[in-house]
């Protein structure tokens, strides 16, 4: 059902939001009968671009979309367009913000992650290109719940060399770093940032860690050892003045 | 493997939090033999309690546990003890907090949730007995990675009158809304008080919303349509001085 050349969005909000986002981008829609109304209006930008929409049984929907959870909705579209780092050092303001992962392993924490990005107005979420790190997969783009079309996720070779060219332009690189002595929420942070978090096990890397000058903590109160990172993640970027 | 005086906790973090915070309620440890070194204290724990514990295989565990999610590890443990509603106002303070769901459906978010509101120091998380309300699960268990063991939920047959009840003991009731004026960013919540949540899709029952004389927003720039609840919760609680 889909190439290389082709990618999958399941999920009502993550397929709105391709209607709204990247209309052209579309290639052919399947949906449920019962879906009918909530998707009416990708349907009729479907239309409008002369692209195909067909109704199908759930279980058609479940072997296009390879999985159940894709709510009554599925888009072919055209694959995300590539966003490199170099073109986003260039597009980079004094109003900027920034989320780095370094190897969030889980894909409902990155569609979680991209969700809160999304709403707080991000400008990109950094991504190293290592197994570690989870892809931006049909399921992650679920969750997102439509984030992944208005927050570029950027691949980046190598995290710390990128955290370093981001401290030359000027934009303050802080480690959400559970052991840091600095209250997040005491002392909001201030753009132009990028906020580093780690991987849900093992944090952020050591080498990771040294390009980072700054780090914040979440105070708690040590019942549990940690929060989860998605919600480190919204918490850090609600604080960001 | 269990009956309704047994319950199922499954994951590292929550299994080693029942060792830690209610040993003597462990009937029986099972665990893969790659497991051992990361759960010697609970396995220390159920020997001093003379409780048994043995090593089988993967395949084994799934069977117990009823899930591919186990991560290595199964405790059967007594149920966790009721907390009546009655019982909690008799020890609010004027340091307690509290979270309210009105129906949060996923058990994924109940978990994260509940896994906050450890690291938060929440006396309670308040739940209505209604169908649409996750509930503690052995899956929201896992993902509240211990929070279960340490802040109780505590069933409600009537989420407006339960708030109600908490407002005559001078706790400040605060819905969780979208469409509210007043930013919890920028005007912090005070304790005691109890943060209202309502269900992923349609939000909070106006019934109860008429039982919520505050209410509050984390403000976002318009790009979709809403945080996740678990994520929105974490902010709140954050938030609260």
């Amino acid at each position: 059902m889909s190439s290389p050349e082709e990618a999958i969005v399941y999920g009502v909000n993550a397929a709105l939001a391709v209607g709204r986002y990247r209309p052209q981008s579309i290639l052919r829609v399947f949906h449920e009968q019962s879906r009918r109304l909530t998707v009416a209006p990708l349907l009729k930008i479907a239309a409008a671009h002369h692209r195909p929409y067909r109704e199908v049984s759930s279980e058609e929907l479940e072997r296009i979309a390879k999985t159940v959870h894709h709510e009554g909705i599925v888009v072919i579209t055209e694959p995300l367009p590539l966003y490199s780092f170099d073109m986003l050092l260039k597009r980079l303001t004094t109003r900027s913000f920034l989320v780095a992962l370094d190897s969030v392993g889980n894909p409902h924490n990155l569609g979680a992650i991209l969700r809160s990005a999304a709403w707080f107005g991000a400008d990109a979420v950094l991504m190293p290109e290592e197994p570690g790190q989870a892809s931006l997969s049909a399921a992650a783009v679920r969750i997102a719940q439509g984030g992944a079309e208005t927050v570029p996720c950027v691949p980046v070779p190598n995290m710390a060399e990128a955290l370093n060219r981001l401290r030359e332009q000027k934009i303050a690189v802080i480690a959400a770093d559970q052991h840091a002595e600095r209250s997040v929420i005491e002392k909001p942070l201030h753009r132009p940032c990028c906020v580093v978090l780690g991987n849900e096990q093992t944090g952020i890397s050591p080498e990771t860690r040294k390009a980072c000058p700054i780090s914040v903590t979440i105070p708690g109160n040590g019942r549990i050892e940690s929060l989860n990172v998605a919600v480190s993640a919204g918490i850090i970027m609600a604080m960001i003045k």
